[in-house]
């Protein structure tokens, strides 16, 4: 089934996660929906602190929490075994939980028993949705700006969030529309694509980004690289599904290699520019590239105004690293208002 | 689960179909695969007749049928209930079902039960197979060849089993690679790949086409088209799990919006030969287009030979019907027997 929207607020289990890195999807959450997080919840030993209240079941629950959402990562994908109990503990006062592990919450005994005799629902990020029509290609109403990469794990997801609130903080009435599973979960509505089955992917993408006003932009998170040699077809899928009038590159500074596939060379922002324009003339023939996101995290300051200065001088586009420096200027040119026309 | 291999020799069921073109699957398993169709089962009524022995299923046991495989479509992909005891009383004598309807046979109650009592295997080529690795885009040994296409169902299928049979003829070694349920059904083996959920697509496409000695083709059945506002995803993950030396353009004689895609255009042939050199430089630098098959059907002989004619003047590459015409020139520059290099 599709899946339904996620409720806020959300208490945030941590658990007893040995290593604060762990604690990325709660992290990503508290940063960028801090209205809908409540609380977070830490069991002894616990290494992560997103800087939430900490709360108990009972206390979150009195307070008004509608979802336990699992905040952090385990090795392998699975729920510890130690962490169940608590997560029967909150169906039982009242709160649904959301995760993005790999084990499906419903094939652990103790969370389906729990569920039947709640009626609290398990939201399986991660699981296959549907049903999802086929694609029609047709033009719709609305604006709509994706992110494309030249790899996975780039900084799509907080490129799309970062235009989204820019475009909120102008005004602009706007949409952040996820597509991986993480971004669901901070967005609480969404797809994770790559759970879909093909033959539905464009399908998918069309009915999460639905025509909508004239004035309305949708910014929809990337997935993958066109020249990903595992996950190209979903690029493409969501490209045509996703029918924007303007794009947004997004690299990671000094990337070299596609992460996790030795001998793969990363995409370069030529490259994805110029295979971007070229498979959307039949479904967005006028889409543009509206600037150039680039992760900067590992170099210094001045180290990285220099690499985004090349990129602007060799694009000629707004290039920026949106949590470090904004997106002032790429949505200006997003918009139309920086005098570089469309 | 991955789909075991189909078991031969065959009973072909075609029920009492009443328009014999509802047994296109039945006439391809016994026009491409007759060394695997032992003979055909008609209710009283049935308006086809594929030119097998007609034999009832103890008939058919009997003489070593392993498999009864539903012939037919039916309208809406639904098994009629008048066939169902007669689907049961082959599972009795010892036989497997195929199929490739909508309707899972598992979903069917009666045939469920059936397959739990005698053990049968019911084999449903639409249902989502896996598990699947993630592609690793490797380089890998052996020769393949893709059929890709201008649009859905002009040829693909029938292009990929004409240059299969030819290569055989030859002594050739080479494997036909189904992608398609009705390919799956017609050899026995394969993926309908349009099922896999697309983080895997391409990590399918790999294990369908595996390496292999350096002299041995794998000619690989096509699925959409790269334009395809809907399908072009499946394509694109194809296209880089398959990694193939060589493509083949499909197209139909006449046919100028995509089928069932009212408002959009067909692929030109330029177009999908630029589209596939391209996208191919990353996981397959050296590809090259092999020829084009056109289906004429539609056309007198005269006509159709100006067509092709024409196609290979403009493009330089021999142009057949495989059907019509046979494919002895398309597989000459294949294997670089005509002289005109690779």
């Amino acid at each position: 089934m599709t899946h339904s929207p996620i409720a806020a607020p959300y208490l945030i289990y941590l658990g007893d996660t040995p290593m604060a890195e762990l604690a990325k999807t709660g992290a990503g959450l508290a940063y960028w929906r801090p209205e809908r997080c409540l609380a977070q919840l830490r069991e002894a030993g616990c290494a992560a602190d997103l800087g939430l209240a900490d709360m108990t079941v009972a206390q979150a629950a009195a307070a008004g929490a509608k979802t336990m959402v699992i905040g952090t990562a385990a090795p392998g994908g699975q729920l510890p075994q130690n962490w169940v109990a608590r997560v029967v503990e909150a169906m039982e006062a009242g709160l649904d939980i959301a995760s993005g592990l790999h084990v499906p919450l419903r094939s652990i005994p103790e969370l389906a028993a729990a569920a039947d005799r709640t009626g609290r629902l398990l939201h399986d990020v991660r699981l296959n949705p549907g049903p999802f029509p086929i694609a029609n290609g047709l033009p719709r109403s609305g604006r709509r700006v994706l992110m494309v990469g030249t790899d996975c794990a780039v900084g799509k997801k907080y490129s799309a969030l970062a235009i989204h609130r820019e475009l909120a903080a102008r005004g602009v009435p706007a949409t952040f529309r996820a597509t991986g599973q993480t971004g669901v979960l901070i967005d609480g509505h969404g797809f994770a694509i790559d759970a879909i089955v093909s033959d539905f992917l464009a399908g998918a993408v069309e009915m999460l980004t639905p025509a909508a006003a004239a004035d309305h932009w949708d910014v929809v998170e990337g997935q993958g690289a066109l020249i990903h040699p595992a996950y190209a077809g979903v690029s493409l899928g969501l490209l045509h599904g996703a029918q924007p009038e303007a794009f947004v590159v997004c690299h990671e500074a000094g990337r070299t290699e596609l992460s996790g596939f030795p001998g793969h060379k990363t995409g370069t922002i030529a490259e994805i520019i110029e295979l971007t324009t070229l498979l959307s003339r039949r479904v967005a023939p006028g889409i543009r590239c509206a600037g150039i996101c680039i992760n900067t995290v590992r170099l210094p300051e001045t180290e990285a105004r220099k690499v985004l200065a090349e990129a602007e001088a060799a694009h000629g586009l707004p290039a920026t690293d949106p949590l470090r420096f904004g997106v002032t200027g790429l949505v200006d040119r997003l918009l139309g208002a920086d005098g570089a026309g469309r």
